[in-house]
């Protein structure tokens, strides 16, 4: 089944819409605490739906990802009186979308909900596609399931209060995406200027971004084959992410993720023939909006290490990749051996100094 | 998705030869401690599977079908390095598959499971069907999701320690299963001779018995039609159920619904032309094999309010039946008022004293 993308930004509006049309018994919204600081207030201005709903608040942040959280939102959906003709509305980045979806799914054996992100990284990425879950003893998303929001609402007018940080994180999937899917995407992504924060334009950017996810989501749902297309850049990316935590000097996500590609297309022009051109672009954008991740060649073996722990890669002694042979042509199930991630070390390394 | 159901008494073999045919990375046997005596001994010396498996070992019981006993049986599939390539098998009662199968379609977003049931009622009814879950702050399997077993293997040689009344329980189910069915097959229930044991005609039974569940199901899996026929007998059945309990002089679920079921049938009649005579023939049946639940007429505004909280009949002033015009021929979506179900009630009690 694939889910509803609605990209508006007249958010209240189309809320009341949509949900006068579901007609559901009642209504709770999942947020965390800045978001009812932030979003709520207003929203339960303009939108009738929001302001008869229940507001059920977390506290924010990755480390409120878990199984204690999710017992707290169960419990709150219990004393809202919530049913299967219930909805809930998960309104937040990716933590509330994946935890609240998760909730939502496993509550009385799964109830409707509607996503609507107020990150860029959300909106791009965590709210759209059907991958809900928490963390789980330390580990991230071990425990989650595959469940489609009835619709997803995306806008830009949430991301005017986004430090430009936030903005940067969440464009360097919707590079990504660009990356797997063509040149001419790809391009107009790296010549728009994201921090001129022009939000009609950049709902445009993002209407044709996020349907480059949603298209291949619904052409393999549970990552058996294409989905994994969406992989590219974050074997590395996340041994960066947490190689960076480990230092205690953390990164953000899509930071990681921009870094990750980066390497990832080194390795694909060595090992699948991917122009050099476009590698020296990127490096060139990367260097200039994003500055560089840098570590020691005596770190090479931690990065290694990392990437071996990543739940996608535990098939061979190799390691497994997504390459592309060009923009916009992916090869998934690519393997690697460690001196050739090494030597893209090096030329990562290399072309950001 | 259909789930595969193998019907045999020879369960080693042919889990072994299942097993070599999915090639998982590795397995894991999901038991309660009555199982991992009663049960896991034999099977480790009869099955290379078994014999290779980790064993992860819950206490017994509903009240530890809890979301603490999930962390504990996640904590431990960590433990195992269980991957999305790896297998589990939950082999037990109706809480070990309801809960394995939950624990398996959420870790790491779901990895396949197997069902062995090793009673009765686990046979014909939990493991079957993509209903699995857990309990949540007192409510039953208020927390969990429709996902389907790769494979149930339904054997009757785990019976053979089973008193009878837990036999009965699960023929309860057998019998509810028949009178959705057909008159051939509901009569040939009600004259086999259960306490006989003979298990290979208990089977050949089972197999006819459990397709009649899974071919409902795979025309609607996650209840919002035909599925609902299942329910005949459980919204009084669940009723009486609760009442027991509140007295504390609990009845097991079968007793429940066989009691509920011969009350729903009375309600049939009343409201739509289900025959007398099969009324009388089901009410001796029950007079016989199971005995009486009884309860004064001060007791049914409290069965009512009962009723009124099943999860499945929020909708109306009303409350929500299937009903039967004749044996097998199913009327879902039905209501009936307070007063109808005083008047079954009184039936009930008269026919069975």
């Amino acid at each position: 089944m694939n889910q509803q993308l609605i990209f508006t930004n007249h958010v209240a509006q189309k809320l009341d819409e949509l949900v006068a049309g579901m007609n559901p018994a009642n209504v709770v919204v999942l947020v965390d605490s800045n978001v009812r600081e932030a979003v709520i207030p207003r929203m339960q201005e303009e939108s009738e739906t929001i302001a008869k709903a229940t507001v059920v608040v977390v506290k924010p942040g990755e480390n409120h990802k878990t199984t204690d959280t999710l017992s707290e939102i169960w419990d709150q959906l219990i004393k809202a009186g919530v049913t299967r003709k219930s909805l809930l509305i998960n309104m937040g980045g990716g933590v509330i979308t994946d935890m609240g979806g998760f909730a939502a799914s496993t509550f009385k054996r799964g109830i409707p909900f509607i996503n609507i992100p107020t990150t860029l990284l959300g909106a791009v990425d965590a709210s759209v596609g059907g991958k809900t879950g928490v963390n789980f003893n330390g580990l991230k998303n071990q425990i989650g399931a595959f469940a489609n929001a009835e619709t997803v609402i995306v806008s830009s007018t949430f991301f005017k209060t986004l430090p430009d940080s936030e903005l940067w994180s969440g464009y360097a999937e919707m590079i990504k995406h660009g990356a797997i899917s063509s040149k001419d995407h790809f391009d107009q992504l790296l010549k728009y200027d994201l921090t001129g924060r022009d939000y009609d334009k950049m709902l445009t950017l993002m209407e044709e971004n996020v349907q480059v996810k949603s298209n291949i989501v619904a052409a393999d749902p549970t990552e058996n084959g294409i989905r994994k297309a969406l992989n590219l850049g974050h074997t590395v990316g996340h041994a960066y992410e947490e190689l960076a935590m480990e230092r205690h000097s953390p990164i953000s996500h899509g930071y990681a993720v921009i870094f990750g590609l980066l390497t990832e297309l080194i390795l694909s022009k060595n090992k699948a023939g991917f122009p050099a051109e476009e590698v020296d672009r990127l490096a060139a954008y990367v260097r200039k909006h994003y500055g560089r991740f840098s570590f020691g060649t005596d770190e090479y073996d931690r990065l290694i290490a990392l990437m071996r722990h990543d739940k996608k890669n535990y098939t061979a002694d190799e390691i497994n990749f997504t390459l592309l042979t060009n923009i916009g042509e992916v090869e998934i199930d690519r393997t690697a051996t460690e001196d050739e991630i090494r030597g893209a070390f090096d030329e990562y390394l290399r072309i950001l100094s």
